[in-house]
């Protein structure tokens, strides 16, 4: 690790309410797990269409390595992106990952851990490291590979062996060639 | 790194002909680099559809810290997937990496390097790590989410700060809000 | 026109609010226009992500020609599914088409135009020719090709000279090669 | 029809070679059918993302009412562009509509065909009525709601019924709620 890089930690999280959760979680609880908070707003085209099926995508695809945490970060239309309503939009979009509130404040339109965060808009994504440290900040769509290649890095970071996790993955003995799939003769 | 993880070591390659690099490369050559072998032909309708177009993105996001090789394996329509139809698919696809086409064995459909790969198919990928070893080998499409994960798991493994590389990129000080995203009030 | 084929008239639409529209429509009041009618809820995935887009699409393209109509027809959620929570939705989403709310029915779950057309859920589609008659109707998506199709007959039938309409499209002089495009030496 | 509009017939197709039809094909034999031809060329990036697929869908889905044609007009790398390696192009994608081979032209790159009608690159789009008059002429992607439209009218003008055509798909009795629709209790 280089001594002149800064990863500052990042404040806990405050919220008011959690959707698929059996109890609230918090940044410090989950201290020692490689986390991507993806904060978004349920009227948020960017997010509908690109943030929330990359996370539910990493969510089903790596959820025993990575802890994924949506937070709804609602910053515009309070009236109506009420916590009852994004029960419903999270039920018929199947959104599966622990979903939490972000805590209003009755003094702006910026709820608080948005405001602690200093996020730009939605959708953003944090990533944490390990050690809770803030490694990735972005405001808007951050692609696959790129997200891919950062969880990587962190999940061989102290802990993981990096050997199992990149271990090949099981090639199915009779590999049909469907889908454009041009199969060797054997 | 686990002891019992076995990672083998890839067979050189063997190649007839090279596009894009001012000289054969050989994998011996590339020791120290993690490197991405995209195996394909190129009226493989799965190649041109989804594996071309992730190495070249792979070759444009990432080719300062990972190597992409293309390998033409032709065990089919050897007569029109010649290395003067390559070059003009080549051009034609604005493929930017380097490209070797694969040894053809008189003997046999499958070119030589393909068949010491012990390759299924196209597309295949295979990705060598630092000491050449193979950590991935696939064939069919594999997403770029994981692909991400397993490169960025190699350049963590001895060698490549985890630190520098995991820098969070520079948000532009005044993000617009187009494309879907949602900015915030300031 | 066959005589064997039967095409009923639409009742009439019962809507208790509209959006972008300075006055409330009415199916009467389109006769003599070609009218499609999207009905989708604003938390129904399936119309986010192709319905709603078709018909933006369609609106933009053939808004002078047909007339597009959306019907926001709730039948669950209705506690959050409100017209305020729909005017944000549309605002968010730049639908700029006129939308009506589906006039709802204390007795009932479903609305009442849902129930007098018979919708079977969202996303729906009803095509309507020119004298009011129902000659598209369909629960799920209806794709692109099949939907112009019906919608060129419609527009050829009795009014519109279809040699006007299908006229070539001016090919710009100088025609550019860029998105995979390849220009002829002249 | 507009007595201003000119639609103007189109040459004869000059072709040296076919592909997936018993016999060779004339437009003149054609009359009578609305007819869609397709000039492309195999290693068109363009034509393989989406002039070919969407040809292919044509035929599919309306290949019983339209007559979808291919044209292949080398007008480059005409060394490796050739018969044998378009027939294995057509396999490998599985093109199942008649292709048609335009005749080259010795003392020019452009094929006669494709000097004939005055196409500009690949890939274009020629659509003929039943009367073999050009009523859609375009260099590039023409999107499929603008295609069903322009196949709709031509379809309409005397000959086919459009209360045939247009007759409502049949719903499925228990339509699933799967892919994002949102089923309503009955």
């Amino acid at each position: 690790m280089s001594a002149a890089a800064y990863h500052p930690p990042l404040d806990e999280l405050q919220a008011c309410a959690w959707f698929n959760t059996p109890r609230p979680l918090t940044l410090a609880g989950l201290r020692g797990e490689v986390v991507v908070i993806h904060a978004f707003q349920m009227l948020c085209p960017g997010c509908v269409s690109q943030g929330l099926p990359q996370a539910q995508r990493l969510h089903h695809q790596l959820g025993d390595r990575v802890k994924v945490l949506g937070v709804h970060t609602v910053f515009e239309h309070h009236e109506v992106m009420t916590p009852a309503a994004l029960q419903a939009f999270l039920a018929e979009y199947r959104i599966s990952f622990p979903v939490a509130v972000d805590q209003p404040d009755p003094a702006r339109r910026l709820p608080r851990s948005m405001q602690a965060w200093q996020l730009q808009g939605t959708p953003s994504l944090i990533v944490l490291d390990r050690r809770g440290r803030v490694r990735l900040h972005q405001f808007g769509h951050v692609d696959d590979l790129q997200l891919g290649l950062v969880l990587g890095m962190l999940l061989a970071e102290e802990g993981e062996a990096a050997a199992e996790a990149a271990a090949p993955p099981t090639v199915p003995a009779a590999a049909t060639c469907a889908d454009g799939l041009c199969g060797a003769p054997r």
